[in-house]
């Protein structure tokens, strides 16, 4: 294909307002690129550091929001599941479900994703090589679907940080799947003693250019008009008004790479 | 307490003929020694690397082998859980339930198995620092249960290795909970091409012993009689022949150091 | 500048017919792409891993080489240094100093190479972050040489691996020299058994191309006419042939990235 | 050998009271409790990350000083030496030539101390593993000296932190000379931002315990009356007072592990 494609919204469905105005406006900056998008919240939250977090506005009413935004601006979205008895219901409202990292050696949890027929992201675990993700991803085709991705999400880097192995975009494409770069999650610094995973969010841009020009997919961004007040992973998401000129060179890295 | 305590027996429960031997022998060692048993087997295995590992013999033929173990050698038994609907189940046959690395982070896990009142043993994630476990803990006492372990199974160390830090037996207590060393899955090889996890078993007294010297509470030892027809984690396993002069050496050592 | 610069040739002098080959076509690549060009070759190998690594064909046989390919194709040539004493006299031959990754922090041999008058090369230490890199361009600049480089070539990643953190291209960036990623070395599988230092030369254009799309001012590429018989990183070095599609891409990516 | 032997001092040699303070206090505690002694200190400092930091109060004053030692309290001295043509020298001085972890791999370094025939302690590089050591050590012993000692002083794990892995004590025994563990260096906090490298001394008795239970050789452990106001290193100098204590127990370690 000639173009990436988009995995992008804001961590976490926070409300209508939120999520309704985030796919308003990346529909509208996708659509002008020619960029095919996917929107991505999370309807809840089951793995924060801290049992303090906040964790959802609560599973229906954030499901049901997210197939609104499908409804009115014609787009896939995503949300993340951390059980496999969470499937089949978020299966009804979304398009593709998400396997967190963590979680992505999970058998019961990526058979009963693979059973909704939905397309299955899988990220990669930050313990796990991209040449191992092959046994993650069969799980899924065993179960009959073969509509796997894999995310690169970064990997530990000592405690309190994360690398990114670009060699894990060829390496994960040997598996024959659509490969995508988490560039939010991708630069959280984890382990503080706050409790609250810290970030890096003026390198997603550093991430982002290097996994187009490596070969990558699709990318993911978190986004959100004002990170500041985010209610999760504010320290590392993209201000949405930053992301049309990153998506602006992001398409012409792309082109370098295709003409060739 | 004078003595360290000891979780120890085969990686997951193949039969009978197994658990029954181990946990005679194992318990006989310990009690001549003066040690504390807990008799340790999985039930069921839900996080294997490739699908075509083998998962368990059912889970109530292998939860009812537990509680024969249980009231035959009256020694308390362990499993673990990979799914918050699996903890009241288990918690029926079981004395601890123990929380999969991978998973130490799952909210609804830690605080399903700690409404079922039973200790709740959580294995540090590769990817996680012992001050950073504190929360891990606090998921459990906050749903009311304090009957809370740590323990340490090293760290992701490049992708096919890794590398236990005993900084963390220390760091670990200062929560107020007991510490553990595990001695089996720390010396994992993960990510091997084959999908098959390796490892090291000749330094398994290595770590056993630089963990006692450090201030564990406690040490995880899965050993099978024959570890090269273990049906999993072969690769790591303690001959069982080759226990009872390492729990000696062990027992010195610990006194070693309470003597000062 | 419009376009990245190259470092690149053999990784040791061998002799003048390899030194002249690589040069003559190298040189004659870079001219028609526009890429500014400096020939590359070790006239010494002091830290090789095992005893038995071949290490050169004596100091001044090799430096005279590198003068005769700087004069022959009017393009200024570098080699690195190892100890303080090498330095001036090494400077009468070349017109860059590179220093060492394991050097990195030796204050005698960077004050040395600062005291030559010649640019000074610094490859970033496996160990070094690219922030912490300040102080090792500091110490140069401390001399009175303002013509310092930059180069990562990789972090170590458990013991038998490189990863390499493109974060450090914009972190290096800011202490106002110019960045340049070595394609050959941190691609290197460090620690093998054998004593002979592994590889992954299949990845040199992902490192390469991730490099010039986050902002890399140079390359490093280690390239031979048959790498399968070279005397020191066969492993890793770039096929001769393979080197200039390669650059063709680099430059499309270098233009799209400027032109925003 | 039933003890272990004990090689200490401050980081770099301050000055005469320093030093004389230090050997007198350490070798008196080390003859009560049968540890065989090397005082140790640097008669200069020349890798520090910083150029503004102390480098010592000149070569010959420090060196001759070390020969007081020496003579005053009739043990081996040991100081680290960074370029071979300061091993002739150093040699004339003291007992031990140390070389720096970051310098492991240096061929001109090891031989040039090598044929000095003094013993030769070779710091393991942060990026080395305990196996690949092998190389080094036989540098030393192809330029005819098998006095080689290997030390462990912690591994890269992030950017700014050391791991110690205890799986090198056993690996680097293999090799067949005496192995030491560094319970200073290891605990370093490395690529801090201020250029000062920082530390965490109260976990030096916890690398020291876990060493000599593993069977370590020898600890390297650097001590100063006051680290506070030390001149180099003071964020991981064990305070004077609390070397005795710590030796105790170690005592009673090591007989805990020859006895069996």
């Amino acid at each position: 294909p000639d173009s990436f494609f988009l995995i992008a919204g804001p961590c976490v469905v926070e409300g209508e307002a939120l999520v309704m105005g985030v796919a308003e406006k990346v529909s509208g900056i996708c659509k002008n690129l020619g960029i095919p998008y996917v929107f991505k919240s999370s309807y809840k939250k089951a793995n924060r550091t801290s049992i303090d977090s906040f964790t959802g506005i609560g599973d229906l009413n954030a499901l049901q929001l997210l197939k609104q935004v499908k409804e009115t601006y014609h787009i896939p979205v995503v949300s993340d599941i951390h059980a496999h008895e969470e499937a089949a219901l978020a299966a009804e409202y979304v398009d593709m479900l998400q396997i967190p990292a963590f979680l992505s050696r999970q058998t019961d949890l990526l058979e009963a994703a693979a059973r909704t027929g939905k397309t299955v992201n899988i990220k990669k675990g930050q313990f796990l090589s991209g040449p191992s993700m092959k046994f993650a991803a069969d799980k899924v085709k065993h179960a009959g679907n073969e509509k796997v991705i894999l995310t690169e999400r970064g990997n530990t880097f000592g405690y309190q940080d994360l690398v990114v192995d670009f060699r894990n975009i060829p390496w994960m494409k040997e598996h024959g799947v659509p490969v995508v770069m988490d560039c939010t999650h991708s630069l959280q610094q984890p382990n503080q003693t706050s409790g609250v995973t810290g970030g890096n969010p003026e390198l997603i841009g550093t991430i982002a250019k290097a996994a187009i020009a490596t070969g990558a997919d699709g990318l993911f961004i978190e986004t959100h008009p004002n990170p500041a007040i985010a209610k999760s992973d504010g320290a590392n998401m993209l201000k949405l008004d930053y992301l049309e000129p990153l998506l602006e060179q992001l398409v012409k890295i792309r082109e370098a790479i295709i003409s060739t």
